[in-house]
């Protein structure tokens, strides 16, 4: 791992993370494991990683994949471009497979190269994919204060226990248990500790981490209320679910970008006054490159969606500088943006001036920003 | 209710349902409560209501709603022509409410006209769209042979306890316990004399029918697993849910329709020929209002899609005796139909002989269907 500079964690204190990701996704009624399902053309796994490697103070992310799927997992990494990630090979169950996660921290043995043990880990499940920031800083915190934390949720039905004759024993008044979602977190020699000491039998049967620290480090975890959007991915709605959570969290507004050229300038008026009705809009006259305080200040307002209009041919360098600012920001990359490439065609140019060459030079930069969520469209404007 | 004949109830009960549609659908985060929120355009209680229309021996379907809801209740039950539902005012808590709908069995003060009370009394949501007959059968069995039942479901999460302190007190072992889905069923007399017997506190901050009849009449339900499609649609991305439910239930099947004639023939070839390769493609060429068994076969092979190629103007009536031969079929119209009308325009006609008064009629008709859930579309194609 190359050290870089990264924003404080939450109490000072050092954090990684964790994902189970080797389930089976037996309930989701398809030969595809949910973990590496698409949603919007990428494996939910990967819209996991990403919200804990957007966390700019979590330092290691430790993926933990059955041994089948290790490739599929590093070819994830590769192609979306995840950092700080390492691969380990996971146990037959959920429990065995968080063990093997955290052991990386702790023994040599486990792992060609020992990470270094975090004081606060968070667990988090790969087929969660929408976690904020502040509600990980929020267990993370909870976590420092009493050794485990973990979010929670309003139960959604009545829960009963049945008998052994398949009727009714009881029901549990609903307004004194919750649903015990992820993410958790834990100072890491208590939650190692507990899986050192927990039996075969949890290991095989167990699910739930804060039952652990409870059972054998008499930590009571604190109860974090979550957010709506941590449910977990377990049936095959629940992708089409995720769909719309990421549809409602595109950013609703854009950025139309012209240089100072006079004809350039008029559609730089033109086009923000159509779209505005629809969609909120920003406009400004730059050069791309030149401008980074104010397409800055831009960004920093929730404007992440661009239009760049260019009479030079696609201005595919400009517009690099502006991905890499959009990188750079930290932005929600979770959700996609869009760049809108406009390439004015305008008469004292040469009429259709677009080869195949640029063609193939603006689908490979399309394909290329795509695995960062930005995805570039091209648009060729005849302009009288 | 006027008299029909029905198919023979399971167990040879009398079955009647009611369904508590008056929740404020506050977790949806939006201002419409999410049973009259649109999936595919058609309001969610209707979907619930049509799962229990559909199942030809529940006698009386009993909606219950909030007071400022009644109009716009009835007025879902109009536009999509629900039959066998009566409204009901609603009370202020889900319970008040069910106990306001089994009423109008019971007590002739409650309604204008007292429905026959049955002997066992389905419970469902309005906002469980997806209910297959299969499940309220064994429901309803379940319920005459042991006082009540209801369909249950693994639980997703674990289920925690918490101490006043917001920590965690004990998490439930998840194997021993279910999640309490509907649809559930009681012998009338069983849930009723409950509801008669529970306290204010019960039905102010109660939830569960079973509980209340285990309380008050010592009845163990029965329960009954569930199918994934049972659960409820409780935040706004269960609506995309939904409607991924429904596009997976579609119909993968087409049928194409062509007379006799030469013409219309060579494209009752050509137009299976060109579909088959995405689609499952039955072609016949026969007159549509003469061959009801032939279709009759069709339809009972799950194939309820039809291109219907014509040269007549539009062949409405054609099409109409089709649309109700669909509709006594009882298939699952929950799902939509596809109906295209191809209107050939072959040169010894007109051309372009299709006026304003033509399309008048063809949108009037396909807004007709479309309430049945048959979605018509009108295609003219040019043919040499």
């Amino acid at each position: 791992m190359e050290p870089r500079s990264r924003g404080a964690a939450p109490g000072g204190v050092s954090v990684s993370a964790v994902l189970p990701a080797g389930g089976s996704g037996e309930r989701l009624g398809g030969a595809t494991p949910k973990q590496f399902c698409a949603v919007q053309g990428r494996p939910l796994v990967s819209y996991a990683v990403r919200a804990m490697e957007r966390i700019s103070w979590i330092s290691d992310i430790v993926v933990v994949v059955s041994p089948e799927n290790i490739e599929t997992m590093k070819s994830i990494i590769e192609k979306y471009g995840h950092k700080r990630v390492t691969v380990v090979e996971g146990g037959i169950t959920r429990h065995r497979s968080i063990f093997n996660g955290l052991k990386v921290f702790a023994e040599n043995e486990f792992s060609s190269h020992l990470l270094q043990k975090p004081e606060v880990v968070i667990i988090h499940d790969a087929v969660r994919p929408f976690v904020e920031e502040d509600t990980v800083s929020k267990v993370v915190m909870a976590a420092k204060e009493h050794g485990a934390a973990g979010a929670i949720r309003p139960l959604v039905s009545t829960v009963i226990a049945s008998a052994a004759d398949g009727c009714l024993d009881h029901s549990l008044e609903r307004a004194r248990y919750r649903a015990s979602e992820m993410p958790q977190a834990f100072l890491f020699d208590i939650i190692y500790e507990a899986y050192q000491q927990c039996t075969d039998y949890d290991l095989d049967y167990g699910t739930e981490c804060l039952h652990l620290a409870l059972k054998y480090c008499k930590t009571n975890a604190k109860l974090v209320e979550g957010t709506p959007d941590l449910w977990k991915v377990t049936y095959k709605r629940d992708l089409y679910a995720a769909e719309s959570i990421i549809k409602d969290n595109l950013s609703q507004q854009v950025c139309v970008i012209t240089n100072v050229k006079e004809t350039l300038a008029q559609v730089g008026f033109l086009l923000p006054e159509s779209l505005k009705s629809q969609i909120k809009v920003e406009a400004i006259s730059v050069s791309l490159s030149k401008n980074d305080s104010c397409l800055q200040s831009i960004i920093s307002g929730q404007c992440y969606n661009f239009v760049c209009v260019n009479d030079k041919r696609w201005a595919i360098q400009e517009t690099q500088e502006l991905v890499d600012m959009l990188e750079k920001s930290n932005i929600p990359l979770l959700y996609p943006v869009v760049l809108i490439l406009v390439h004015l065609d305008i008469p004292e140019n040469n009429s259709f001036s677009i080869g195949m060459e640029d063609l193939t030079m603006i689908k490979k930069f399309a394909r290329e920003t795509k695995k960062k969520n930005i995805l570039v469209y091209g648009l060729l404007i005849q302009y009288k």
